[in-house]
């Protein structure tokens, strides 16, 4: 009988994981060229309750089955982000250069919660880190980390708000040590900045909205209103979020206005540039982050839009010393020595303790693909999202909601002879047929004037005429 | 002039990706070799500026150099894991089947905040979560969520805690909805359990301390005395963590008692079992746990004792909706219609959004190797602590911290003419030299009775000859 050590020593054996590696390249590759020419439907069309029988919570004993069809049933069962009619969510279609990159960081495991754990991914993060506060205009001395997603990554921003401008100390006093909380943030923002202050214990009035314009860009004149409902509600507002771009449309606040309010009023002033901080790149849209360069924190998402695969958001903030704020904690088995801000430690700065090795992706596409290819990608983008603003408005059945920041675009098919009052049941029908047929994935969001197809231009293999297409199957489905 | 179109479309290319991908896997592959065969120093030893300067932040406009030799600059400065002679922290050596998964991950890059980002990944999710369930004995209707590591897994936990026993809606009120609030901790947890209750804005009262016995592990006498502690404090205690077994010395608390006194008082039962609820899997070790399966919530990483890459944690609560409770958000560009409990969008109950396709490695590896293999190895590695701990014991010129729980062993060499008052700084420097040598990897931690060597036998590969050279490498280097 095999001991375990003999089935350890064949589970690890280099050469069965060169044959599985080899076999698996072929298998991804050959899958790649399906997706890329769209000869897949994008998104299988399966209910959860069918996926949940196909995958069951039942595992053998001993050893059963390969690798190969078993992944072929995982790919079959999945959503292609390569396909170029993917114009859905905020999520990448990565490049495989990236997914190699992510391969070694599985196989390599190097945790970086500790210098120790991570010595060449502590040294690409902290680099990659720093080129993108260069790319936003942030002072030297500005840093912070890389961290598992959005949503934590504005949380870590929020918190180093807090323990900055509370005038108590709220890590280690708690909420009762002071007046209850709150930030401005405009309706427009993510759910998690939301998420994040109920987190804290500041509940609902942790928020306090201020109003957006027609473009859905936070109205400036609307924040010393906020301020001022902020104090009548008995709260002390700490900070304003801004948006760069929003979630639902992309709309870029007016950063330059938001800078200037908060450092007349000694406010934190943090922008979620989860999706749109990367227009910092494009020399023909960068224009659209003016004012960025004066924050005290930022949220970048590489995930989005720069073809990299989830997760991998930086948080940087103005004073790199900031990020070690929002944190302390002893652990003599992880962190020796007296000094709690060693540079080289990362898990000092962030709320996570092991994490990937998230850099490596980002820091190896931008040193063997250069990095004109990213900012041309943005460009690209915004310009084709542009194009297809202006097809839909000139079309005479179709509706923008608004014309584009960047490159989300929302609309509405209005053809002739449905009244106004069923437009919005209209277009929930028209996604679900268009993604059960699988030729293309969208999404929608419901805005003050109704419900809205949502895309999001995000695969560089989409084109003009995929765009189109799009317009066309919309109208052959009614 | 090439078009970005035409870059994209190269870089996106499947034939360019199948070359790049065969040519990695015969490095990586070669990388394994030398890695298992102890052929390399386990962890380089270069300190963090030189490494800095090694991938400074300067990135080509252009494309720019090979992916093969950037790599070998990245595997020569990293952490070997894979090395029979790392015996440091608690971070698998992970199986290249695994490494094969999350490269499938990686490229396909389905999100999961929804169950149309993930359709597999998904249903792979919430069954391998199912089973985890099953095997901690929770009852049928167990349910969660996996999330990005321990300490987000932790701090999911106790939202749902504090939601569920703060006895007001601490989520929508904030804290000044009521009196401030406290959990009973054992003095061992890990600093994530502060971490999270600080983050709530519960300050460094929100832990309140729970004595530990002379084997590390919570005295259940303890926690009427610190319940009794927390109320004069003016403190709501409304939970209980338990570890499973704690970070420094790896000791199991007493599972059965903890949940008696929680049952008593109605407190929250949590078990923070990221490293040891995996024993759940070792007939011969099972009994540890004993009193796990009455947990209200448990977290389990994955990416310690079960060989897969990090991060996967998953958060289990006895009842699947207070998974629902912890947190709740209106984002109608990704959660339609009313139901905000819909079982199949796991963006609906984590504090992330867009996450990996963690579940992925995990399903996979039990279906392709078998349970067995995973019970087999929590079994021998549990087995081989105690032999290297009896080892110790016996030489005459170690010294156990106390006996092992599982497969962390605390211990110091004390050799004959050493005064006790320069023991400590014999231990980290012995650890110093040890690991920049590089045969070796094994970290220190300050215990009541001072500085000891701390190891993880988590690396499958390690044997009881490697633990004898440990011994005489440390012996040999005075």
């Amino acid at each position: 009988m095999q001991t375990f050590r003999d089935r350890a020593a064949a589970a690890y054996d280099a050469e069965r994981f060169r044959r599985q590696g080899h076999q698996l390249v072929d298998q991804l590759a050959d899958y790649l060229a399906s997706a890329t020419r769209g000869a897949l439907p994008v998104m299988p069309p399966e209910p959860p309750a069918e996926n949940l029988a196909r995958f069951p919570a039942a595992f053998p004993e001993e050893p059963a089955g390969e690798l190969h069809p078993f992944l072929e049933r995982v790919l079959a069962a999945s959503h292609h982000l390569h396909h170029p009619r993917y114009v859905g969510h905020q999520v990448s279609a990565p490049l495989p250069l990236a997914a190699l990159c992510d391969f070694v960081s599985a196989l390599l495991n190097n945790g970086m919660a500790v210098y120790e754990m991570g010595p060449a991914a502590t040294a690409m993060e902290l680099n990659v880190l720093r080129w993108m506060g260069g790319q936003l205009g942030l002072p030297e001395g500005a840093g912070g980390v890389l961290t598992s997603g959005g949503s934590v990554g504005n949380l870590t921003a929020l918190l180093a708000a807090r323990q900055a401008r509370a005038g108590y100390d709220a890590w280690n006093g708690g909420a009762s040590a002071g007046p209850p909380l709150t930030v401005l943030v405009p309706e427009t923002a993510h759910y998690c900045i939301a998420r994040a202050t109920k987190l804290m214990g500041w509940g609902a009035a942790g928020i306090t909205p201020v109003a957006v314009d027609a473009h859905f860009r936070l109205r400036p004149e609307a924040l010393e209103e906020a301020l001022a409902a902020a104090t009548r509600a008995g709260r002390r507002p700490i900070a304003v979020v801004a948006c760069a771009g929003s979630t639902a449309t992309g709309a870029f606040d007016p950063l330059e206005a938001v800078a200037d309010f908060c450092e007349r009023h000694g406010l934190w002033f943090h922008v979620d540039g989860a999706h749109g901080a990367s227009a910092a790149l494009s020399p023909r849209y960068r224009h659209q982050l003016k004012g960025l360069e004066r924050a005290d924190s930022v949220v970048w998402d590489a995930h989005k839009m720069m073809m990299v695969p989830a997760l991998i958001t930086a948080v940087l903030f103005r004073d790199s010393a900031r990020s070690f704020e929002a944190f302390a904690q002893e652990a003599s088995y992880l962190f020796h020595g007296q000094d709690t801000r060693r540079w080289s430690d990362l898990g000092l700065r962030t709320l996570e303790c092991t994490k990937e090795m998230m850099g490596l992706k980002l820091y190896a596409c931008l040193s063997l693909l250069g990095t004109r290819f990213f900012a041309d990608h943005v460009t690209a983008s915004f310009d084709l999202a542009r194009r297809f603003a202006e097809r839909l408005r000139t079309s005479g059945d179709f509706e923008v909601a608004v014309p584009p920041d960047c490159n989300i675009v929302c609309f509405r098919h209005t053809p002739a002879g449905v009244p106004a009052s069923e437009l919005d049941a209209l277009q929930g029908r028209l996604r679900e047929r268009l993604i059960s047929r699988g030729d293309f994935y969208l999404v929608q969001t419901t805005l003050p004037k109704g419900v809205y197809l949502r895309t999001t231009l995000i695969n560089p293999l989409t084109s003009d005429a995929d765009l189109e297409a799009l317009m066309d199957a919309l109208r052959g489905l009614r």
